[in-house]
């Protein structure tokens, strides 16, 4: 199949931090529209540029290596929170519209063709970068998806725990995401939200101290934030440091509870403040000092 | 091939998230001495307790999907920051030695036997849980790694970015770390820090004043989680409170580069407090108040 990158090559552009970077211009579905008219080969009038990149892309397809079937691992995972969203599998075909394309696409093995993640549910996972493994034949599409990537409605498709299932075999399906530490903290401070709204409000707890009495977790909040600092100050061991950035931590997100506001919200900011300078950033948010 | 999980039962227990636990007591490596002088088997004289596990463990790879070579992909992902550490293959026997030793395990296609990530180089990955994905076809080893997972000594073996290779594909080989959101900023951070040190200091930047000037960032620290609060305290809309703390986790960020302190560092003393009830936690903490 061949996959054109004329259309991705006019939003090109290098960012602040140096990455080649193609912006969320709909790619994909362009040369699918594109393709059905006028397909593109190498002998179309394209400046020279795209040929060069076409070219690039020739040599990197090149270097994966393929298995016996032609095909790699590769792993989607969400570019803010970490989360691994779903895996499947490529061949050069796919991993090429995906580059084209930024939408995460795979190759069905059961239906033996393509199949971009989205394209009948519309969550697509929008691609940030692709990166490949030390022995080029496994794949991570770091991206950020539209909505949930299951097809279950859930948010991964990881959500089956062994040792849940080794527990209670019989009992129903796990319904336990995979999730790292920070957000296994978010999900614990949201069950505490719960129950504290539940007429049975389950045990005490300091979390439920904590959201049910705004004055303690505020004054809270900055205490821990003195204290992280008198670490520095103080000139105290590392330790200390960790200790009590954890404290603003758990605190801060018990407050992002109440608020409703989910980490993932707050990496997102962060993300778009830092693909530009700190600078440009501080002279577009008035309300910053 | 027959996996004990006798000593791992040992040390079973139930953690205070309700979560089937086997503590990180080295059964794979038990088990390979006790089957080189004792074979195990279903007639051995064990608990009842034990003979239930293997069954129900035969249960649970009995409803994976294995290929036709008897394979299923297993992606091994670190349990606080959530980086994708490496990917590998396992069959049965593979995923039933890592449930019974907690050492991530994977069947090697090449050598057509079993290896324990580590075996070698001691960065062993300690398994904390294990996900099956919706159709069980697809596995993580969500776990905590000793060291280095690539056999490279890069922390995981996705370090070669397409984009980088596109822009740049005579240039030396792309070491650029599949980095998520928090931890792209802590590499920028660790930049700007490293170019403060050097004689050539590059462009003036806002993290580079603020690594260069203690007052500021602590008083930056203090007013950002005041400011936080903030919009709590005056019922602002969840916009400002995803900014505010964005700004507190960049500030906080930029106290813990200059005190080497890593993220995951403050992650993993998260995760050891949360394992215990916050009573528990506070008990232990002689300075918390």
């Amino acid at each position: 199949m061949a996959v054109s990158y004329s259309h991705c090559l006019q939003s090109l552009r290098v960012t602040p931090r140096s990455r080649l970077f193609v912006s969320n211009v709909d790619c994909w579905r362009d040369n699918r529209i594109m393709k059905s008219y006028s397909p593109v080969s190498a002998s179309s009038k394209k400046p020279q540029q795209d040929l060069s990149l076409e070219a690039k892309v020739e040599t990197l397809l090149d270097s994966v290596k393929w298995d016996d079937k032609g095909l790699a691992v590769a792993i989607a995972q969400n570019v803010d929170t970490g989360a691994v969203l779903m895996q499947g599998f490529v061949n050069r075909d796919a991993l090429a519209t995906t580059i084209s394309s930024q939408k995460a696409t795979f190759y069905s093995r059961s239906r033996s063709k393509l199949w971009t993640k989205g394209e009948t549910s519309l969550n697509f996972i929008n691609i940030h970068d692709i990166f490949l493994d030390c022995d080029r034949d496994s794949i991570i599409y770091l991206g950020k998806p539209d909505g949930p990537t299951c097809h279950t409605g859930s948010e991964t498709c990881y959500y089956s725990s062994v040792f849940d299932l080794l527990k209670n075999p019989q009992g129903e399906e796990s319904n336990n995401l995979a999730l790292t530490t920070l957000y296994s903290l978010e999900s614990t401070i949201s069950q505490r939200k719960a129950e504290v709204a539940s007429p049975q409000n389950g045990k005490p707890s300091w979390t439920k101290r904590l959201l049910l009495d705004d004055k303690l977790l505020c004054s809270k909040i900055r205490e821990e934030a003195d204290e992280l600092c008198r670490t520095h100050e103080e000139n105290e061991d590392k330790s200390r440091t960790a200790s009590e950035m954890a404290d603003v931590l758990y605190h801060t997100m018990v407050l992002l509870s109440l608020k409703d506001v989910k980490m993932e919200e707050v990496l997102q900011v962060l993300r778009h403040r830092f693909s530009q300078s700190g600078i440009e950033e501080k002279k577009s948010r008035a309300t910053q000092g």
